[in-house]
């Protein structure tokens, strides 16, 4: 494993900028970790992170069905509803926020904007 | 540890978001990865990230300095080396790193882009 961590240089197929790809844009980390529990509606996904754009949310959601590591499945009910899901490889991930949830605790609080 | 993804909302404080803000930048990962190692010049890690243009990767090493992750060092000869190495802190995102690496193996390669 550690090996992974040494090579001289990073080529394409290095696994962690293979990660880092999928992981990097705003938002996506704290998305699957919305969907980690279980499959969740889109509203549901909005309201747990408070901030996001609802054109953030789309965009970030089909970026995620589009590499693969989440469902989208439609419900043809009026109004039609829209469920999302990990994939099995989405549920993969669940190490990368588990060492990502431990190497938070040591971090600072961000300053509370309401105080500033 | 479960617990700290279960939750039901994203708080500011949540760990998961804090490891999130500072490593969501493009190349931040990749710049850290390169340090784990050891100590580094500027010019190293260019070289070592075929890519990143001077002032993205200025940029990200300030800003790790600034979160804690990364100290700099000048050394006063001519002309002047600057050098850069992981805080304590930022040694401990090894494990983070290692868990991309592995979740990485799973996923496919990119596109080589000198065949398309």
């Amino acid at each position: 494993m550690d090996n992974l961590l040494s090579q001289a240089d990073c080529h394409v197929s290095c696994p962690i900028k293979k990660t880092a790809e999928v992981l990097e844009g705003k938002w996506t980390t704290l998305i699957i970790r919305e969907l980690l529990p279980g499959k969740k509606r889109y509203s549901q996904i909005q309201r747990a992170l408070e901030g996001i754009s609802p054109r953030m949310l789309a965009s970030r959601l089909r970026f995620l069905e589009s590499v693969g590591l989440v469902n989208r499945t439609v419900y043809a009910t009026v109004p039609p509803m829209t469920e999302y899901a990990l994939t099995a490889l989405g549920q993969d991930i669940r190490d990368v926020l588990q060492a990502m949830a431990k190497f938070g605790e040591k971090l600072p609080d961000p300053p509370d904007p309401k105080r500033s």
